[in-house]
């Protein structure tokens, strides 16, 4: 099981430190799709929004039990975050499309460092919309934010 | 940047051709983790919705421009599509997450053939809940089968 990189992530965040959790959702990038790849893009302006899947470059090892960045205290379980340092650190951002030139596909939502290496485009969906959601752990972080 | 499976998905559907991709949300399935992960899987059943991120070990080769399951004609760009043929075939589901019973997940949604290598799984959040969305060509699709 062996990845290539099909792209890079273009953002504002020099390092993990500057994303900030919710205020990325605002946060404006650029995705640029190497050359050979972009008759794959055909269609993909119907899409408002799309997930990245994309390599986490930075991070180095896991621990399976975390500290979250929102929430310092208790650790929890690694496969209840979303940090990126996991067994795969193949990451996930749902991003709005704004608008696609030719190879550059410009977007809204990024979470990522600049020059992350993107893996994989997908359109999101009716089915990846779901209602009635329970977040666990990261309702208590919602409510004391609040 | 090369993976490791972290567990397997079980599930009803022996090939792909048995997965039909509207009836499968309602399919139920059991995702495994191996022993050395499952310390990772504390705080889990918090979730109502998690991610799968699953290897397409039966996907051989990409086409950039391919032919969706539910629409024959015409092509679509690969990336306009969900298909698991992809230059990295790293795929997707989000599912219900019905009951943890220690290294066993028992979820509902799967698309997915038995034996499949699971790769990651994450937390299904609010931020991936995302409204007033546009499915381009799967619009169309979604029409004619109304």
């Amino acid at each position: 099981m062996e990845l290539l990189p099909i792209g890079i992530i273009h953002s504002p965040f020099s390092k993990p430190a500057d994303i900030h959790p919710l205020r990325s959702r605002y946060t404006k990038g650029t995705v640029e799709i190497f050359d050979k790849f972009v008759p794959g893009l055909a269609d993909i302006e119907g899409f408002s929004h799309l997930y990245l899947i994309w390599w986490s470059h930075l991070a180095s090892g896991f621990r399976l039990l975390t500290t979250p960045i929102m929430q310092p205290d208790p650790k929890r379980g690694m496969f209840a975050t979303r940090i990126p340092a996991r067994p795969n650190p193949i990451c996930l951002t749902v991003v709005r499309l704004l608008k696609r030139d030719n190879n550059f596909l410009h977007v809204k939502g990024i979470d990522v460092v600049k020059g992350t290496p993107l893996l994989d485009i997908k359109p999101y969906t009716k089915r990846d919309i779901k209602s009635r959601i329970k977040i666990g752990w990261l309702d208590e972080v919602e409510r004391v934010n609040r």
